[in-house]
């Protein structure tokens, strides 16, 4: 190998600053509202000089993306994850040459009202909702716009109607099939918007709704029918859903053996495993979209 | 020091298997109902010969009182966790003569039924309640029982009716202070029943609301000034409980300075902290009853 | 029950900023030195008014004491752990009458230097080293010290050299005996000294070496056994500790069956399994000592 | 939208084990060898009917993956990261028809050998090296081979030879530039091989070396020119090695203004900071190579 074909180039890059803990008090009169996020920014252009030399002058401080999304979510407020991801983008691309394009991550909590004694909600006290995390994440790179919202570890279980047979039997496999058995997973699921026309609040919890009565609705004979009943009922029912990506881990639960303590174990009592376990991934699409959601999911 | 002063001899012991995850699916027709729990086993008892010589002769293997966790999920469901936990603690300190008491940690995770898209329940699909834990202690020496309910994880927020002010202000203290503040915190709570003879869940519902109420309705002119407040309800609208530990962490909301950016900051943007935290702990007592919850709460 | 009978009393309370994360630099020339710790304060005293009518009149903020520790780091330096645990106690419990006690527990985290490609040591860079965290507690009552060292997470494996049998049967026992099998555990120690006239540094370097040492050197024939002579041997080969108390996780690695396949399996393919594990916990003293290790080890 | 136009249509999509902790002893005489992997396996192929009926006629369990992973560790032993992961992709595309691509995702916790009293290493008793994961992701599709070895967890740290200044002011800028700061990073690594006759387990220990060496040897004035330097020299110094990716969360260590307590604070106290944090990610490319590793790295 000649000393020129040692060469090293700088291939794609990215900066920012990740996971900004946001919360936005709102008030209407006595009764206020609270938006808690995480924001993660990350942002791309003529980053060359920075890498090579060490030169700044391109470069927007990591502390200044910081302070963005405070200062925004003072003068702007926050109506939704995806609204205020696709405030900063856009302010990021256009307010700095050198900066070609932005990826807007943010995660968000939800708090409910704490109940008042006499049944009913306390105005400014809450509790926070420990299910899932709803997710955004807009990329804008001056032209065109990509909204990806979703949801993650949101755990569900279904006690029966789930069966596992007629696999293939090679020489490792020592399963036995099975006519009912627990089903449970955690719901990890990304979602591609057709635009940025969408009512984003309304538009995630009818795709949240989906993916549970999907999840609940479906007899299944694996995970992956499972999968992809939740994935096709989000893009059949949502018009505005270009595509959605799942990855289901299967939160295994093994029937005990109780026969050496003379009980049986009629479907009743089950060890839940940790590790390992199954993850079917999958994406579903819109017949005739372009796939664009990534195989490997975003981090942080 | 002599040889004689150099001799270690065996402190307190115990033993036992911890965080088995069992969970229990029962059936009324097609209507399923689930328990979830990870339980602790911890036994102690006349253990010095396996300490000193390695003889196994009084050990109840941690693997057998796995099996036992098991087996008595199907021999006699589990009513509530803390009923369970008494059985276990029973059947280990009364079958085995060396074992002398039992300790059962029980951490329970509550599900809730998925609902259909006709704004019914599904009879046997579920969703994981993510919010706390709720905790179950029971310890048995063959003559008394303790039993200490409680959760963890039970995050709140008042976005207003909190100052903080008049306090000692020494070479280091340089905090400002305030007549408005977001109080947060996450509640930690374990409280001690003065018998067995209770409604598990009925009072372990009444406890967490209890909490919530207490945390809601307290003009707060400090964090411990909520806790006393918090522990002292419970403590005196139920008259099962004699004392409640409660362990919190302060969740610092610091509202953010945006005057460099030309903009006022009326209470209304945040940012939520992770370390440090304050840390406000105390225990409160029904007038009379003597202290038995450890100061330092059992791990795991 | 009456009404003075459902009186609430406050009991033993604490309060401190938990968590300050302090990183001192040193320089010797070009030669830098690094002390990364974790610092968590808590006070207790004359804190009656604060919890019951809200006074902060004798509250030193915990803002304050974080700040306390960031200045004491820079006007004393840190020796150690423990040195800088002490000083910070004794300032806490004489600078504010209020204060009666105080309890600091550090957590440190080990840096070594980064190599240099000639084989030297870089003066100024640093790699963290992952294994254990070193542990301190002093607790200070205006009177007496008590100063508990430890670690955590040190994880250890033997290949060979331990058994297993000789074990209570009972109905629920179903684990085979094993006259070879691995033995795993995650060191948690703490240890109790007698004075405060100690090395720290190297009293806590010796006992780590003897902890690594017992547990290598032991013929294993149940975990209780490998933990009486780990803590054995601190006790009798450093003078200065009293008592020492271990909590030792069974990191089981079980042994694949391998027949289904027609292979055997000689003590050579293992599975690491999470949950459940054993749990073995002792204390172990100097003959004569009186036990003051809590059961149940301290948090955070 | 016609109905026609809702259909959904399945995508990519994959399947497997994940997790599996396979832990492989040899033994050379008295003396032991330890490997300690999580293997995760990934399938593609010809999986529409599992999806879309239900149908397991084609799908190989995940549990049988699983038994393939202990399997092979004995049959074949545990050579490297790699050449296991090799073996198993092979494995499972030549094996079943339907499976047309595999990955295999490996991490790899180190282990050293705990010392003897007098200076000797015991031959089979091991203490965890926490200190980073090793990775290794091979892919095949039954024509071409991808392997990419990493490392994730590798914290370091610079005391001084770190500069920030001559960045960009905008409306939202506050920080202060500096002519000497602390840099620190976690190291996440990951770099693909031009081909697969490699020295597996050196080209891994150089590629370390050379990161901690331009970690430590980079006079910096941003992170993005020591990640630069880090990756160009791994890509410059492995001749096998064709492009890296490097994502570095900058764990910023704040000076601590001891001055409103009188203190000077010349680049000696500093706090740790969680979140937020600058993260800086870049690949790097020898000239010419096409980029092949993921923007976004893989997961789990």
């Amino acid at each position: 190998m000649t000393a020129e074909a040692r060469r090293a180039v700088l291939g794609q890059n990215q900066y920012g600053k990740a996971e900004t803990r946001v919360v936005r008090i709102t008030r209407s009169g006595t009764t206020h509202h609270i938006k808690d996020l995480n924001v993660s920014v990350s942002l791309s252009g003529a980053m060359d000089d920075v890498h090579l030399t060490g030169s700044n002058a391109h470069v927007l401080t990591t502390d200044a993306t910081k302070n963005t999304v405070y200062a925004f979510a003072r003068e702007h407020g926050i109506a939704s994850a995806e609204e205020f991801g696709i405030r900063l983008a856009r302010h990021f691309v256009t307010s700095q040459e050198p900066i070609h394009s932005a990826r807007i991550r943010v995660e968000e909590y939800a708090w409910e009202r704490i109940g008042t004694p006499d049944g009913g909600e306390a105005p400014h006290s809450f509790v926070r909702a420990g299910r899932e995390t709803r997710t955004a994440e807009v990329l804008y790179d001056g032209e065109e716009w990509e909204v990806v919202s979703g949801l993650e570890g949101l755990v569900v279980l279904n006690t029966t109607d789930s069966e596992f047979h007629g696999y293939v039997k090679d020489r490792y496999t020592t399963l036995p099939e099975t006519r009912d058995r627990v089903l449970a997973t955690e719901v990890n699921a990304r979602w591609r918007y057709a635009g940025t026309d969408v009512d984003w609040d309304g538009a995630w919890a009818r795709a949240r709704d989906h993916l549970l009565h999907a999840f609940a609705g479906t007899y299944s004979y694996s995970l992956q029918q499972t999968l992809y009943a939740m994935g096709a009922r989000v893009v059949e029912r949502l018009p505005e859903v270009e595509e959605i990506r799942l990855s289901l881990p299967n939160k295994h639960h093994f029937l005990v053996d109780l026969e050496p303590f003379g009980l049986k174990n009629d479907n009743e009592v089950y060890y839940a495993a940790d590790r390992p376990y199954g993850l079917i991934e999958a994406t579903v699409l819109r017949d005739g979209a372009q796939p664009r959601l990534p195989v490997h999911p975003a981090r942080p």
